[in-house]
């Protein structure tokens, strides 16, 4: 068990007629994986998508946010893919996992 | 934007042939749906599942971690259904949103 890192959950519902959605989304995990503080990603999508990311601190998270890419991408995301999304950022208290 | 309260983050890889997991899965969504400081939950499913239930306090989170009908899903998820979970308690500090 660790803790003391952060969650950044981001969840949102999509149009249908996605163009260029799928290359951006891959680049913006490429950007977050070589980003300062970076720890790992996991996404799934369903009806909503769900996407976490995880970061040592708040400074990572925040510098990743404010990246030139990211803030197009962010741009794009709200004039062409989203209907809606939520974006929380989370302290991680506790951690526990299992493996079969 | 609010915050101040508990996101439990519950990522899973599932082995192929799951035989009454949908359906306990679902119980588990209206059992935590029912209980006492119980937010809301998302869930989406692609390579892993992602499923986020967030609620007002730990002690919330502590109660239905320990509900009979969970601890029995728990011990199946274990011995069925399961390669591997992880499961990550987080305060939520920042939750912004967007709607188009």
């Amino acid at each position: 068990m660790n803790s003391g890192y952060y969650a950044v959950i981001f969840t949102s519902t999509t149009i249908d007629n996605l163009s260029d959605y799928q290359e951006w989304s891959e680049k913006m995990m490429l950007l977050a994986a070589k980003s300062p503080g970076f720890i790992s990603v996991e996404t799934a999508r369903s009806a909503i998508g769900i996407t976490v990311s995880y970061w040592e601190d708040l400074d990572s998270i925040s510098n990743f946010k404010n990246l030139v890419d990211h803030k197009y991408a962010q741009r794009k995301g709200r004039e062409q893919w989203y209907k809606q999304y939520r974006v929380r950022v989370c302290r991680v208290e506790r951690d526990y996992s299992f493996s079969s």
